[in-house]
């Protein structure tokens, strides 16, 4: 039974802290922080950098290692985290793991404080957010969804983005936390629209890329030179941010995937994932995706073929005649 | 009034062609035009503004005497223009009606005098550009494939984008016409690639138009309000000119067509109709366009249920629930 | 070959059933039945008439009251049912029901005896159909997953079709109920396997007949007389149920639903339903589904301009002009 | 110049024949056979046994001697065969080639003689067919469209399907030319609806094939035996001749091309050429086709990716995950 009672935060730390932030009161927090993956790691560092006492659970021990290098607590489980923190970060890869986290026979739910505020980043369906948010009513804890993009970059620079689904006032309770993972905190609306959001921009995403790489590969074989195709579409109606920023064809743009191999970014398995929960979202609200079915069809033939851990913009290779 | 410096043309050549045209002087240069519709009549009427001797055609009367109250010479078939002119700019509705100017009975090529400029700024398939420029090099004649983008406004404005194939030469050739009606000439390569250009910046369009329709619907059924998932587009990977220009949700953009009833702009026929470009030449060379293909079909669908001379981002309104 | 007559229940059955629990040598089960809708009332009553003592349970007090008319007990929940019953059947309308009449506060599984056989001819995804599995095996019942095909047409008349999923001897033990409201009883393998071949089956069917549909759509725009067209198929490759016994052409078929309006049949919102079990099942395990997963974006659409309670084979008047 | 050898046909029959068509004063018509590929070879073979007078042109020289060698005369091209013939039966792969043979340089126009009935069994869009059809009139000729299906088995055997576009009085011309080649002729309405049935047919088998495959791979990956999901497929209303007769899935039927590594049959590049036509013939109307273009892109895909000389329900292994 650990009682963690954190009086005061040295006045030195407080004092730096306030300076940049400005929100630290005599009242310090414990934040439990559970999934130190790629993305989680980062998060996890930046809390503890900016002053957080932090206590961390993964099921891998050599992710909780390098977190207890840096100087956080370990816990033994979720419901161990639970017991001990007063605020708690859930990083998870799908629905499946958030479920059985908060919900499981040693999870949050089992041995949650009053009055928790549960912050999960993962990105999961809307539905699932709203379900287990639910739950933690009745628990007299507060979860909202905040969903990040910016990749394990934008984790590592403490510059992610978060769209937040939830009250005005948990907001405003769980803002100080996000602003010291993240730069750009957006109050999407109620509980599940953080996840909304996210969905429906990669949904946007994962279009935009596939039509980018339809359309390269259809300008190239017909005989205009890529830079000059995607100038093109960068100052006309076809711009958008698959095209300027991280154009699928290789050599256009000399710090995208596509100009090495189509690796590091983002994979095609992510993709797969994320349109999947739009066509889940949509579908359990009788709304039509003609192309975002379509664009998930697509992804989860690259996975069939091999190219799920390409970068998702491997679409443009995946459109290409294999040599036989 | 005329301001053309037309240098390097042997003297023999233009003795030759005062001779079989009997009306331009030395250094005049003679521009026909066909195809006076929305678009042809704003270029023309730029043509005559900028000091060049225009004849025109049309098979609309009414079409042909506002031009002619413009300054401009009247011609009485497309083979009557060819007989008085040494440049030849062509607008029409598709590669049917291209065809049949160029190649009809009383069309073009019946009295094209040798060295003609031919500019056809016609929205058709790449492939009928190259067939109808093989034909006009058998007349010793010279065809580029000129489309634009800008729309009417463009055209009144003069500020359209052109789209250019053909070679370097030509392209010197054509360039002070094209800016005579244009503010941004884009050579893209040879000829047939400026129509490439133009079909599959549509394509982008199209596709990222239905995608960004499918996903404002989503979100807003999902609870977020309209405006901020906009903006969280706007502001991340999602960002594209439908979503932040042209956002086709209604009361995001106060200008926009979707503000207004979805009336001006560019027709959902129309956008079907370069779609069906897309597909057409995809399929001529075996390429595969999996989104294009469903959005083709999609703005096919809208025409047939009556959305057809609605701006084309009534996507959005075509993926409403019908009350019944 | 079985004669079974059930007359009441006695306490000496009860004792078997409490001791060995098995196969009663006296023949004597009580079969729970809830569900009570268009097919399930057919079902129950059919039990009824090959001498089955049912009891029954329905949220709606009409559709009990015309069973208890007709000689079935009535229970005043899933619970009580599970109490009094052997054998239960559910007939119910999609997966989230099937949770909670099983799994609810006031579900079968709150007083299931051990040795309970439970018979689900709902259709539902494979998957639910396994968790609810799994949970019956926990408090030693045994679950089959047995839809149908027939309608209510097959459901009235007893000759429906089960696909059947469980292991070899509760497929013993389940086909003499399944006779009593069947004709055609199919085991298909595992628990589970008779979901996924009803979705199969339902996925092969909802892609031909809007195949079919837009095969006659455009032949008899090309002018081709429809009986004719139909006759072809039908003798060609491309025969198939939907063409040859339930064309979508009016007019073609004299008893089709087609002839009469769409009227009657298998509404369009059941099979977007089912189409939808189809794409859920797929995406969760990985597997591809493109013109699944088109057809069904079809069938949402249909629902969306108002066409869901018609028959699914309105896809052909869904492709048709609408006139302005 | 005319040969007429009319040797073995009934004597009563030639008097029908001469009652019939009236053209010939000798009551003997030579056929011209043009295109001697894996079809037509096979059609022009059974044209002589039948006791017809032909005269074959083809591109290649050892097309040209296997015919030569089984009794027909050898023209120097298609305007050669034109002097020569009362008949013609083309076979040719595509639009452009029939657009070649009837109106190229040394095509059939050139020398074609009043009269002449031009008999085109190869599949093209029903527009082209109308256009030659067109241009045949001018010569006072008389073209129908007879496209086939049975392949190059029925081909040998004399069993083809013929699908027939023309008049009656010129559908009865044709008739006793096509019985000598096939056993079922339809007339399937005017000019270009022989066409247009061929491509409907196989727009509907092209759909089918895939939706089998899609369906056979979904079950057989949850669990379900092939052969008795295919079982309960053709027992049921998912029943089609793409499962029926020509299941996708190895060692479901024993002799389809499946069961032995997808070789035989139809390849996926002509079941992509096929639903190309189908695509062209519905945009030209402004029609829908769903999921005829997604049909058709998943060809095209499989063409890309290397499958294209193999039988086109390899589909079935085109879903199937790449193993790495």
């Amino acid at each position: 039974m650990v009682e963690l009672m954190f009086v005061g935060r040295s006045s030195s730390l407080r004092v730096i802290y306030s300076g940049v932030r400005g929100y630290s009161s005599a009242n310090e927090k414990v934040v439990g922080f559970i999934g130190l993956g790629n993305m989680g790691a980062h998060q996890a560092t930046n809390l503890i950098k900016k002053g957080h006492k932090v206590v961390v659970y993964d099921i891998s021990q050599d992710n909780v290692n390098k977190l207890r290098e840096k100087g956080a607590d370990v816990a033994a489980s979720p419901s161990d985290i639970a017991k001990r923190a007063d605020v708690i970060v859930t990083m998870l890869p799908a629905s499946a793991h958030v479920k059985s986290v908060y919900c499981g026979d040693n999870g949050i739910f089992k041995s949650i404080k009053p009055g928790t505020l549960l912050l999960d980043s993962s990105t999961i369906d809307p539905q699932t957010a709203r379900d287990v948010a639910d739950i933690a009513a009745k628990h007299n804890a507060t979860m909202l969804d905040c969903p990040v993009s910016g990749g394990t970059g934008g984790a590592e620079a403490g510059t992610l983005t978060f769209m937040v689904g939830g009250k005005d006032a948990d907001f405003a309770r769980a803002k100080p936390y996000l602003e010291a993972m993240g730069k750009n905190i957006v109050h999407c609306g109620d509980i599940g629209t953080g996840q909304a959001a996210k969905v429906c921009n990669n949904l946007v995403l994962g279009i935009s890329m596939v039509g980018v790489s339809e359309a390269m590969n259809l300008g190239v074989k017909l005989g205009i030179d890529p830079k000059k195709l995607a100038g093109i579409f960068n100052t006309s109606s076809a711009r958008c941010w698959s095209s300027e920023v991280y154009n699928p064809c290789p050599g256009v743009l000399e710090n995208s995937p596509a100009s090495r191999g189509y690796t590091g970014g983002f994979g095609s398995a992510l993709m797969n994932k994320d349109l999947g929960l739009a066509v889940d979202s949509a579908k359990s609200i009788g709304e039509p995706l003609p192309l975002g079915t379509t664009a998930h069809q697509f992804y989860t033939m690259m996975v069939q073929k091999g190219l799920g851990q390409k970068d998702f913009s491997a679409a443009y290779e995946f459109l290409q005649k294999t040599k036989n």
